[in-house]
């Protein structure tokens, strides 16, 4: 079911800045950018050994990035869990009566298949199910 | 310098009871539980895919993991990079002007060495620099 960690999802202010920072200080490769308009957000996804960090900076004052920036301040947003069939992993997750956002999986980048975990179920980590 | 994210601590409050719902929920497998008297912590390990989540539940109410509860609730504390030289990644990090809360490294879990990265230069993320 659950594969791998795909991605950590960074809040940012600015993502030109905080690509430019994961380069120099850590020797990171950044690899693609791209916009996730159903998300209101611009993406930099950088490499540490097979697991992404994907850094996001909101597009919108009233994006879902922007309110976090908001009210926490810059800081880790998300994890992303790889699994074969979110559809199965939802139902899975339903049965043990374990608190969705997403009770329906929605487009992620690259054409990908996203659902979030609710915080409370998961003891305060926004888990994202994500299907390439 | 850089080989992988080793692993993502979370901050909990009751251990047993978090490793429970990553188990059941997600169907991750417990790898082990020790205690880390240096950061007042008893920690349990899950592995997904290679990556570690550390669950970090505070053996004292004013240790840093309590006080991190206090002040945002349960939820993602730390990230974690394995390093294959630590007190070369102090020294090029230092160079590059990056706030560091640890300029030398500190004894982690199992015998490892360790040393934070301020939030501060991060863009908001407490990174640790992690060397086997």
């Amino acid at each position: 079911m659950i594969k791998k960690i795909d991605h950590i999802g960074i809040a940012v202010n600015n993502l030109e800045e905080s690509l430019s920072f994961y380069e120099e200080a850590l020797g990171l490769k950044v690899e693609n950018i791209e916009e996730v308009s159903e998300q209101k957000v611009k993406v930099g996804f950088l490499d540490i050994g097979g697991v992404h960090l994907e850094l996001l900076e909101s597009t919108s004052p009233d994006g879902p990035v922007a309110k976090f920036i908001e009210k926490r301040g810059e800081g880790i947003h998300h994890i992303a869990i790889l699994v074969d069939d979110i559809e199965k992993s939802i139902a899975v997750m339903k049965e043990k009566q374990v608190k969705l956002i997403d009770e329906i999986p929605r487009k992620g980048a690259g054409g990908s298949k996203m659902a979030f975990v609710h915080p409370k179920s998961t003891h305060g980590i926004l888990l994202e199910l994500y299907e390439k």
